[in-house]
């Protein structure tokens, strides 16, 4: 899987080699999910509009994939560039403009953001609905006697925004301070069989983590109890199993121990942080004057990045867990 | 890189292959950190006593690595697999017991966690001493004008025990409680230069999550504000950059911005549930009635396995750093 | 790499991630391989003509890449797809079809071989422009005491048609018998360093031999001597070293010993079996009518595929070759 | 996978990770094969004896694999390095001396070859054995309508040696000439499904030539007709299908087009060069003295290291194979 593209070019897309031939796709497959991404809709989200039409280039034949990598592109049209040459000059605090023109020695395309726009996360979204659809076609592993019930369902939502649990009201809080806000996403999957992951290198929580700081303004993750399971007891945090399946009491571990799911639901949480574009006067380094100065940011964007995330977390979890199903499938059930 | 090893087999070892020719290596360079996540030291360890030694069997020639894979074992003296075999029928809560029957379909090596046990950590340490010496040796990307000033130094320390800042009144807790109990260990790494990491899929808080990961009882990984983020304003939150080496006023980012490094301190926190092995009677299903009993965990164990996972989380750290080092100064420094 | 797309889709690509920052790219820099490459322009090639112009649409800014991920598309515009829908219901000799329809249950696209055609190497070439780029501006590893003098120069040339060395009898062979021929292909490497390539799984010959196999069309790979070495002695076969650079007296050896780059001419043949879309009428079972047929191929088709192999074994060479230096420098340089 | 070791060191040895839980082993299974590589049988080859006796040290439990990583070692107990030390100076002609002192800085251990000794295939070898063995344990992939009978045969047999087709004659013209020859080997792999292999970069011929030129001293490989095929018209060449499973009349593409298995016999051969040690006197550079001076090869030698050849090409295709049909049925069979 390869995603490409930057804010301000002429498209972005992605390209996913290994995806099953045969697997029907229309371009409503992707309408949800996009429409839940995409700015404009919420307060709180960028005004910058781009219809998100999926264009199949490539590994697509009379409605379904051919087994050929699979290449969707997406066109950017709304774009404003001009509001990125103003501050050129200087980089954007919480952005990745510094690091960026280090990295890359001053060839980086700068406008927006570049490579490092949130707007390639429609890469991930199409992805993502790829691998949803690969994740319910998967026959469980032969080595799972209790298959689990029902489809693999994947969830995430906001369960917090500017520190409060009532979405509505954090959201306000930013808009009364004219500043951005952060927040946190909890992810729940049902129906995963018992043994994906694989110990140490591999775990569940290493390539599930590894994927959901794929997503930009992800600054921490935990599982199950998490952080605060270093509060309690280990008779506490112990989560009995109570029948055959593996099904356990209580559900601290999250659904994973010793790295491997265990047939309870997977639980996790990001954090989100605010917005690095804070409509705020702010102070950072310019490259010209060789001094300090105050500026503010210009160009669309959002008061809460995190109201957009879900979508995304779904996707990144969904294309991990293809990842170790397929491996899982793979190793265990020959013999 | 590959580990390998049961926690009762007859040893356990690494394999690694890419190591640089020419590193001087001997028995002492291991001795350190081998001892600070060796149990037995500190009250709320294990009991169980190993003496550690890296037995170098290839790669390695006249006091130096060859260039070739650089294989280290360590024995396994001190096991008792009795103490195991009573309670085979019954998984216990908290530990792989069920999911690696499961996955392996019965075939686990089940004495002590076999595969899943901490023993292992043993190999990743070791691994880290490497590191940690190779990390010294590259040169800084020439990507990179203003290059850091000294050693990149990694010290990871407990910041709290069973949810006690004072790390002895959290231990006393847990001996009180007669109890197992958790911990939060934070990891600073100074003088890493900018620009390590990928934009999207190798992001540095992917590669440094998905290394911590593999460290058994990790739980949640945050860096710089981490979850604490999600409650403050984007204001506050970004970073202001005060000069021309990038570095910031703050540091709510934890050194990574984009997914780069951004040349200020590498900060990020894990948690380590409590150990699944406490002495307290627990309940599960017994493989053998088809029923939920009451059982009491023996073998040696960690009251607190927190106390051990410093130099561990260094060990993978080092590891992850050392690949995105190399990988950027392969990438970027050829033009 | 990713490369992309299908004889008579609207387009085939390629995305490249790890591309270094600050390359100069034109179109123009394309020109010459491309036009080696192309179809139409000696006797024996396919009329068929694209004007293949490489379209950059991401990691490229004001003229030079940019480190993100750098897509180029090629349209395909002359197409004639009725040509193939005649014998969609026979499987071609020697073509991918048969097996392409077995892999993919018959959601391949079929017209002009889909993703198994030739056109695809158009892609493969545009990759090696800018490898043969990188591969002249990487540092020879430190390890190299003696640095070779001069560029990195890879030539590939037919040195057989048909069984001919003389090239244009060989092609009037197959003009006058209204057949296809086949070729020999060697391709030479001048100034490599010393050292490139990795015992055991990652030989130079592995890793070569794995690139080259891409092409399709190609049937065998041989070094040095290559197969005519199983009628030498050791005492003729041996390379006698006769100065401290590693120069050798001959270079039967093909450059590379103990799959290891010794610094004398990197020398490889490759053999590419006859098109084997033949004008002859030709046999081959029916999926409709079930039993064997006799049929003619149609479409527009080179009578020596081989003609125009060797730019693209060059681009395949020139790939692998930048793997194994960025992998030798990333390594060994470090001490 | 790795393998790790040296000529001359204590231990050779390989992990093998992914290896399936539940595998039954004894060292009995590897018997036949190791004795078929084994130096000492024949006329030709090594006097240098080793038992090669399979030690299990991780993965292995009650009989069986426990699905953790297997790792088995081979210890060395028949050296003599003092035969290397007389001749430490002067890098051995067709040997990776040389080229092993300048990519490893003088850090090599130089005794025997060191890593590059052909006493790492024993870990080869044994890779192999459980390779057949699990080769016949995946279930053919689900695309597969005609299923192969029988189980999947692989079986190498020398063809030439020292140019002659009768191997007794090829052998004693080395034993007069006091010389060392080359041979070529041919290896055919019965029952195969239709289907495996990846289009361009993983093609069979891709995967099984990697593996082949892991093997010390192979220098070409050739499908089906190879070097012949370019020799024939198109007509000739293509094998015209004539039956619903996709046999063939003719098999000069060797079981493989478009990259892909056609489910006719994989058919490869091989080239192995005329053994580096050579009982002949040989010229090469001195580095002490800084001339070239005459000097004979010491150390127990293969007249004809071919001979042992064929068991370890029969692993290494069984490894490529089991690659090949994991990721076609990890991709494929799930629609």
């Amino acid at each position: 899987m390869t995603i490409f593209g930057e804010s301000h070019g002429p498209m972005v897309g992605i390209s996913i080699d290994g995806c099953p031939a045969g697997l029907p796709l229309t371009e409503d497959d992707f309408t949800i999910d996009l429409e839940r991404r995409k700015g404009g809709i919420q307060k709180g989200t960028t005004p910058r509009k781009e219809d998100d039409k999926p264009i199949f280039i490539t590994g697509y034949f009379n409605g379904k994939t051919t087994g050929a990598p699979l290449t969707i592109l997406f066109e950017n049209k709304n774009t404003r560039s001009s509001d990125y040459e103003k501050i050129k000059s200087i980089p954007r605090p919480g952005h990745a403009d510094f690091v960026a023109h280090e990295k890359f020695k001053g060839n980086e395309d700068y406008r927006g953001g570049g490579h490092f726009s949130g707007r390639l996360t429609v890469c991930l979204v199409a992805a993502g609905v790829i691998a949803k659809k690969i994740l319910n076609l998967i026959p469980a592993p032969s080595s799972l006697e209790r298959k689990p019930e029902g489809e693999v369902l994947i969830e995430a939502k906001i369960i917090e925004i500017g520190g409060e649990k009532d979405i509505e009201t954090g959201l306000q809080k930013a808009i009364d301070a004219k500043d951005s806000v952060g927040g946190i996403i909890e992810c729940t999957v049902k129906n995963l069989p018992v043994g994906l992951g694989e110990p140490f290198f591999d775990s569940v929580e290493s390539v599930i983590g590894h994927a959901a700081f794929s997503i930009p303004a992800i600054k921490g993750i935990e599982f199950g109890a998490g952080f605060q399971g270093a509060k309690m007891f280990g008779s506490e945090h112990n989560d009995a199993i109570i029948d055959e399946s593996g099904k356990t009491k209580t559900n601290y571990a999250g659904g994973v121990v010793g790295g491997i799911t265990n047939g309870n639901d997977l639980v996790f949480r990001v954090v989100v942080k605010p917005t690095s574009s804070t409509p705020k006067e702010q102070e950072s380094w310019n490259w010209e004057s060789r001094q300090i100065e105050k500026f503010t940011v210009r160009g669309r964007h959002d008061l809460c990045i995190a109201l957009r995330v879900p979508p995304v977390l779904e996707a990144v979890a969904a294309i991990a867990l293809v990842d170790l199903m397929l491996l899982e499938q793979k190793i265990q059930r020959i013999i």
